[in-house]
C-alpha cells in the first residue's frame, strides 16, 4: 500500500502513520520527494484499515499498489512528479537538457565544455571525476580531484552539477560537492550503491541498465526510494542488442512506458545510446517528441582528444543544431524551456 | 560499381551502358526507380573503365561502392530517392501516412476503416489479404477475394492500396489489385519472394525482419534492386530484445543510420513495433521527429472484433491525435502534408 | 483436441474418425507420421464428445491439448516419435549424423565430402541446390543440377539426402530427388512453404529461425504438421544475440525444453551456431549430454575453396575428432549408433 | 607485455622485473596466482626491451599479448591454469562439483544442503549471505550471521566456503569467514568491486554479466587481476535473450571460447541460465561434454520453502542423478573427480 501526503504534510503528520502502521505490525518505508512524501507500508494491510489512514491529517491518496514496485509506481498517484536539481526543475511542463563532457579531464576543459552547454541550452552540467571503464588500461576519472574541479566550474558558470557514483564509499564525498548524484548503467543493480543514495537527499539520475527491463529498472528505483529519497530521474540510454551500426539501441518506447508505470521524470541519452556524433540530434528531436522530460548529452570541446566515447560528443558546430531542436519540438510538445535559450534561437 | 543515370536518359542509352559492360566481360543489373535508372556492374571493373563511362550519353554518375549493397547504397547518390505509389510519393519533402487495417476481414470493415484513414490524413491504404500467421489456427486472411475487396474500397475512396504479398506465385495477382506490394517482416529473407516483386514494376515496402540487421535489410533491398525494381520504402517494424512491455523494440535508430547508408525513404510502423495502441501516436511522433519520410499504422473501426492484432489498433477517439501529430512535427521537420489534411487540424 | 491413432489403425479408422468430427461441426487435421497417425480436431468438442472417440477402432488416445500446438505437442503424447528417412531413424534410442557440404559444387566436391562424412559415421548426406544467401552477389546454389548431383552421390554411397528448399514451386521437383526436406532459419515462417512441405510424404528438418521463440517453432511445425505430415525433425541452429565471437549463440537448452513440450525429434547444427571450425566437436558433444537425437554438420574436401561457409566446416583432421566424440557420447547417453562406425573407434 | 614467472621464482626476482619495468617508466602489474605469477608491463615496451626481461631469473616467459586484456589472456601462455580453493582444485585435470542452497537461511537448512551437496560429490559448498535481489521487498541474505553460518557447516563438513560479496565495504569480512568470493552476474561490471577482490589474496568466482560478451567477462576479470589476484575462475550463467521458456540462454559456446581466450579455469552455472529445476541436469550435462572445469549448483532441502529461487533448487531425488551424469562425463572426458564420489556410483 502507498500513502501520498499532501504537499502541506508536516513531520508530525508523517510520524503519525508511521507510528499506526508499524502498532499494526507493518513495516513502513519513507520516502520524500521535491513535493511531497510518500509513505509505503508492507505487512497485513487488511489489519491496518485503509479507512482510517485516509482520514488523517496530511493524507492525500491511499493506495493499493499491484506492481512490484510501489513508492515509484504511477497506479493512483495523483500527478507526475518534479525533481529539483538545485532550482532547476525536471518535469511535465519543462524541458531540461543536461549536457557537459563524459569524463571531468581538466580545469580548462571542463570550464569551456560548460560554456558550450549552455551555449546549447543546457541548466544542468554533467561530468565524470568516478568513470566505470570496461577496461583497466585506459583512464578512470580524477576523482576528487575531479569533484573539486566540477565544483569550480559549477561557481564560473552557475550551472549545477550531475556526476556519477561508482562506490557506495565515495557517496557522502560526490554528495558534498555535486547537485544530482548518477547511476551508471552497469550499475543500476548494485543495490548497496542504490541504498547508499537512497540514504542522501541528494536528487539521483538512475540510468537503465544495459539489458535490464523496464520492471526492474523501475525496482532499482524503488531500491533507491524505500531507503527515503524519492527524487529520482529515470534515463533511458539504450539497450543491448544484436544490430552493429549503434554501440546500443534506443529503447524510445521505454520513454512512454515508464511514463504509464511510474510518476518519475525520464530523460534520454542518445549519446550513450547511440555512440555515434551524427545520431545524436536525430535520437534527441525522437527523445523530445516521444515526450521525454529532459537530454543529457555528451559535449566537448576538442572530441578528438577527449579520454572518453570521444566518438559520440557534440561539439560546436553541432550544438547550434541541437539547441534549435530542443527548443523547436519543446515548443510543439507544450513543455516551457529557459527563456535565455529560447530567447537566441529562430523561432520554428 | 553504381551508374545513376539522368532522369532523362532514355532505353538506348541504358542499353548502351549494359552492352559496353558486357563487353567487357562484367555482368549489369539494371535498377529502374520513379525518377531515375541505376546500373550496378559487377566484374573486371579495371578492364571496363570507369572514365569511359562518364562520357557516355544519359550517365550521371559512375561511382565505386564499397558497401555490400550497391543499387541502394547512399555513398556517392546524388540525392535521396522518392518512391511514387500511384501518384503518392514517399520521399524527402513531403510526410506520407498509411494507414488501415491489419487484414481485411469484410468490405463494410475495409470501407470504414479506409474512411477512418482518411480522416487521419492517409493518402495510402494499408490492408492485408494473405496473413502470415503464426499459429495456423488463427485468421490466415482472405487471398484473392480480400484483393478484390481492397481494389472495390480504392475505388469508392481514391486511396491506393499497399498489401503484402507471401508466395511468389501470388506476387502476379497481387500486382494486378494493388499499388505496392509489402513484404513482411518474416519474408524479409525470403530471397525467392524478394526475387518476384523485384520482378515487377510495382514500388514494394519492406520491412526490417525481426533480428535483421541494418546491413542485412539493406542486402534484403538489394536482392529486389538487382531485379530491376528500384521503387523500394524501407520500413523499420521493431526487433526483437529482451524487453517485455513492448511486442517489439522500436529500433528509432534506424531511421537516421538507413538514410545515412541508402538513399532509399524510410517509414516507421509504429502498431507492429509496439502492438500496444497507446504507444502508437509517442512513437509515431518519435520516428517523424528522427526523419522518417512516412508511417504505416493499424486502424479498425472496431478494434475489440478485429480478426487480427486489434490490441495496436487506432480507433476513432486516437485518430484525431494522430492527424494532429503528425501535421504539427511533419511541419517542424520542414515535410510538405496533403493540403487537405492540413486545412482541417488547428496549428501547432 | 488430439487423437492419436494406434500404429496399427488402418485408413477407414481414421476416415471414421474425421466424419464423426465433422458431422459434429469440427474441423479435423490428419497429420502422418512414420508410424502412427494423429488427428487434430477443432471446433465444438463439447458437442464432439471425447468419450465417444475413445470407444472407435483404432483410437489409441484422445487428449485436450492446452498448447497452442496441437499435433506436435507431446502433451498426453503415449511415447517419442520416431522419424524414419529412407530407413535412417531419427528418435530416441538412436543417434543420427548427418553431414555433408553447405553447399552443392561440383560432382567431385559432393563425392568427396559425402566419403568424409561416412568416414564420420554420418548415415545421411546434406548438401544444399538452393542457397538462400543474405547478398545477391554471392553464389545461389546449382538447382536442379545440384538436386541430380546429390542423387548421383547417393547412387554411390548409399547415403540418403537431405536438402534444403526455399521456393514453394520448387518442393515436387526436391521431393523428387531428395529424401528429406529442409527448411531453412531464415524461412521458418515463411508459411507457404511450410505448406507446401506438408503436403508431400517426404520427412522435413525443421530449423529454428534465428530470432524465433521454441514457441514459434513448434507452432512453425504445426504447420507443416496440419497439412498432414507428421514426419518432422527439428533443429536447433542458434539464435541471435548481442555476443560477436560466435556467428550466433547455440540455445543448448532448447534440446531438452522441446522434447518436454513436444514429442518430435531434436537433433543440433553445430556447424551454423558457431561459424568456426574450433567449436563445432565441443559444441556436438554438449549436443548430445543435452539429449540431441542428432547433429547435422558442415564438412567440405577444401574448406579454404569452399563457396559457401567454409569457415565452419570439418575437413580430414577435424572429423575422426568428431567421429570418436559422437561414439563415446553416444554411448553414455545409452544411444545406439551404427554398428560400422562404431567398430572402427577406440572404446572410451 | 605479460611476464609468466616461473613457478620457482621467489619474491625477489619478481622485484628485479618491476624494478626494471619501472625504471623504463613503464607501469608493472604484478598478479600472484596459485601456481605461479604473472606481471603486466604497460608503457614504452621498446625501451623496456623484452630480450633483457628474459635473461632474468625467475623470467620463464615474455610474451606480447594483442587482445584488450593480459594478464589473463591465453595467448602464448604456456598452460591452462589451476585455481585452488583451500585444497581443491579447479583446473584442466580436474572436474569440481560446488553445491549449495542460493540463499543461507538457517544453520539447519544450510548443514542439510551442505549433506546433500556432499552426496552429490560437491567438494565445495556454496551459499549466499549477501543477496543481490531485483525487488527490495524481498529477502535480502543475513549478511554475517549468514557467514557465521557457513563457516560452522565448513567446519561440520569440511567444505571450503565459496559466497557473494556486494559491497566493496563487507569483501574482508567476506575473506575472513569464505574460502573464494564470489562476483554476481549483477556485479561483473562493478569495478570498485572487482578491485576490492582483487586485493584480497582470496580465490574469487566471477560470474558473466547477463548481457556481458565475452570479451567484457574477460576484462572484468582483468581488473581483479591488475590488482594482484590471478586466481580467478570464470562462471558462464546464462546471458539474456528474447527466449522465454528459460530464465536466461545458457551460452555453452563461451566454454570453449573462453578457454581459447583465457588460461583461467571455466565454470558453468546451470541452475540460475535456466531457472528451471529439469533442466539443470541436462545442461550440467552438456556444460561437462563442453568442457567445463566444474559447475556450479543450486540445492535446497525442501525447495517449496526456499526464500530464493527455490524454483531451480535440486532436491534429494535429483541430486543422485547429477552425480551420476558428473562421475559419467567428467570420465569420457578425461577428467578426475574425488574418489570418495566414485566408488559410490555405477559404472557408466
Amino acid at each position: 500500500m502507498v500513502i501520498v501526503m499532501s504537499p502541506d504534510a508536516d513531520p508530525s503528520d508523517i510520524e503519525a502513520v508511521v507510528t499506526l502502521a508499524e502498532a499494526a505490525g507493518c513495516e513502513a518505508f519513507v520516502s520524500r520527494g521535491f513535493a511531497r512524501t510518500v509513505i509505503g507500508v508492507v505487512g497485513d494491510l487488511e489489519r491496518l484499515g485503509p479507512q482510517r489512514l485516509r482520514g488523517m491529517r496530511g493524507v492525500s491518496e491511499v493506495a493499493q499498489v499491484s506492481a512490484p514496485y510501489k513508492l515509484v509506481s504511477a497506479e493512483h498517484h495523483p500527478a507526475r512528479s518534479v525533481v529539483e536539481v538545485s532550482g532547476v526543475p525536471i518535469g511535465p511542463d519543462t524541458f531540461t537538457l543536461i549536457a557537459g563532457p563524459c569524463a571531468v579531464e581538466t580545469p580548462e576543459q571542463t570550464l569551456h565544455a560548460a560554456r558550450l552547454a549552455k551555449t546549447a541550452g543546457a541548466t544542468l552540467l554533467r561530468g565524470g571525476a568516478y568513470k566505470p571503464r570496461t577496461s583497466p588500461y585506459t583512464f578512470q576519472g580524477l576523482g576528487e580531484q575531479g569533484l573539486k574541479i566540477l565544483a569550480d566550474v559549477r561557481a564560473e558558470t552557475g550551472l549545477p552539477i550531475v556526476t556519477e557514483v561508482v562506490d557506495p564509499r565515495d557517496v557522502d564525498l560526490a554528495a558534498h560537492y555535486a547537485d544530482m548524484l548518477q547511476i551508471g548503467a552497469r550499475n543500476m543493480q548494485n543495490f548497496t550503491l542504490l541504498h547508499a543514495v537512497g540514504e542522501t537527499t541528494r536528487p539521483v539520475l538512475l540510468k537503465r541498465g544495459m539489458s535490464a527491463t523496464i520492471e526492474e529498472w523501475l525496482l532499482a528505483a524503488e531500491h533507491i526510494a524505500q531507503r527515503g529519497n524519492l527524487n529520482i530521474v529515470l534515463c533511458e540510454r539504450g539497450i543491448r542488442t544484436f544490430e552493429k551500426t549503434t554501440r546500443n539501441t534506443l529503447d524510445i518506447s521505454a520513454v512512454p512506458v515508464a511514463h504509464a508505470l511510474s510518476h518519475l521524470p525520464v530523460i534520454v541519452d542518445p549519446s550513450h545510446a547511440s555512440g555515434r556524433r551524427d545520431l545524436v540530434v536525430p535520437l534527441a528531436r525522437a527523445a523530445i517528441a516521444a515526450g521525454a522530460d529532459g537530454l543529457i548529452i555528451d559535449i566537448h570541446p576538442d572530441p578528438a582528444y577527449a579520454l572518453c566515447d570521444g566518438a559520440q560528443a557534440l561539439t560546436h558546430q553541432d550544438i547550434q543544431q541541437l539547441a534549435q531542436a530542443v527548443a523547436d519540438l519543446a515548443r510543439v510538445m507544450g513543455r516551457r524551456i529557459p527563456e535565455a535559450v529560447a530567447n537566441e534561437l529562430t523561432p520554428a
